[in-house]
């Protein structure tokens, strides 16, 4: 590649994350990186776009050095308006993160960080959420960035095969821990849900939504456990949610009554 | 089926919306219904759910009759609530809409009515999502309501295979002008944006998000061939997003660099 790539780095945990600077940090080796990146945190905000309210899109400096855009909308939002209103093109790469805390499985459904990269897949740009199984705000990223250099080597290197993204986790261990990249599925899991029910200063109740997960799949072909067995997973993901194999039995049904 | 079944109806245009009313008017003519959808409208939300805020449940009435629960959050949260804190149970069959406005095609994704669908799928709940081409608020949806009636029938009796619900999505025709119930795949399509570029009253700049919907699928097997000739589409949907096409093409790179 002669010139120079255009990268374009979003998130869902907000443009201040430590999360975000380590994914700028290794996309900066290979590119020109555009920072867009929502404004406060918007984890779990699926695939959400704001169409009630206007959206704000603000230039950040961090001790007099501009740093990127923030942007009052979700992860999505950040997409759509740097594509259009700051980079006036399609960057040559998306890449989406590193989160704090997993998206492996069905967590990949309400995960801000891989729906902005969905969201690039849609415009057709090669795309990649990665995230690290830590919620902690100071966790550690030195491994990550040693396994998103090699990712994002290989997307610009070998491109994507159109209508695909990658979803990426990363376990929480260090770099010698970590046995390297397996390409997976998505398990079969879910969140057990346990509202936390309360009462307000007025009397009135109020729910925090809470969970366990639940995995309901043994495969070793799985995401779930590639990181339980301290591997990267990689995850090739779609955005044509048709359930193909079951169109032959909504076909044989009687649709006539 | 001796007991009446149970029958969750949500929305993402608000409880208080037409199209809620004419989809709970049909599932009361087969089961027990409950109503748990947004306090107020919820387009575009996708997949979000709360978990910044803490999330209200209210009973609300009209005329003096209970008609349901209002949610602060998001269609997925009031599915999430509707099991948990409502119902105490699964329901028989989960419904949401009738949206006033199509998801069709790509829209399956940012749409907060299938995305409550897909967490009663989550939750092995038999779900379809229904929306009419019709944005008005005032819309018809007595084509609508004749053809949610023949799809419920059919899945009470039929059953939902697993890991599956529906994308029902209806033409803005008289039940005369529409030729039939069409088994579909999602088109191939996306939004191209266009920000409406504003000036606030502080001179700051803010933008309102709107496009234009672009088709590039010929294919008479999708939703938008369906609706573009009269036929109301259903398309099996799944959240298994793993693109397992992609596969091999991942497996044969080379990972360890």
């Amino acid at each position: 590649m002669s010139k120079k790539p255009v990268i374009l780095v979003t998130n869902d945990d907000g443009i201040t994350s430590k999360g975000i600077s380590a994914l700028v940090e290794v996309a900066q080796e290979f590119g020109d990186v555009v920072v867009v990146a929502p404004d406060s945190p918007q984890s779990g905000m699926g695939h959400a776009i704001t169409i009630e309210q206007p959206l704000r899109l603000d230039k950040v400096e961090f001790h007099g050095e501009f740093i990127g855009w923030q942007c009052s909308g979700t992860p999505v939002d950040c997409v759509k308006l740097a594509v259009n209103k700051v980079l006036h093109r399609k960057p040559d790469l998306c890449v989406s993160g590193i989160n704090h805390g997993s998206n492996s499985s069905i967590n990949v459904i309400y995960s801000g960080t891989m729906s902005a990269a969905m969201e690039g897949a849609i415009e057709n740009i090669p795309s990649v959420g990665f995230s690290l199984n830590n919620y902690d705000l100071n966790a550690d990223f030195t491994a990550s960035k040693h396994f998103a250099r090699i990712i994002i080597k290989n997307i610009l290197e070998n491109g994507m095969p159109e209508k695909t993204l990658l979803n990426v986790n990363i376990p929480n261990k260090s770099k010698k821990d970590i046995n390297g990249i397996k390409i997976c599925r998505q398990a079969i899991a879910k969140w057990e849900e346990e509202f936390d029910e309360r009462t307000d200063p007025r009397n009135r109740k109020y729910y925090w939504l809470t969970g366990k997960f639940q995995l309901y799949d043994e495969g070793a072909d799985t995401d779930e456990w590639a990181l339980a067995n301290d591997y990267v997973s990689v995850v090739p993901v779609q955005f044509d949610l048709t359930a193909h194999h079951a169109l032959p039995h909504f076909n044989n049904m009687n649709w006539n009554a």
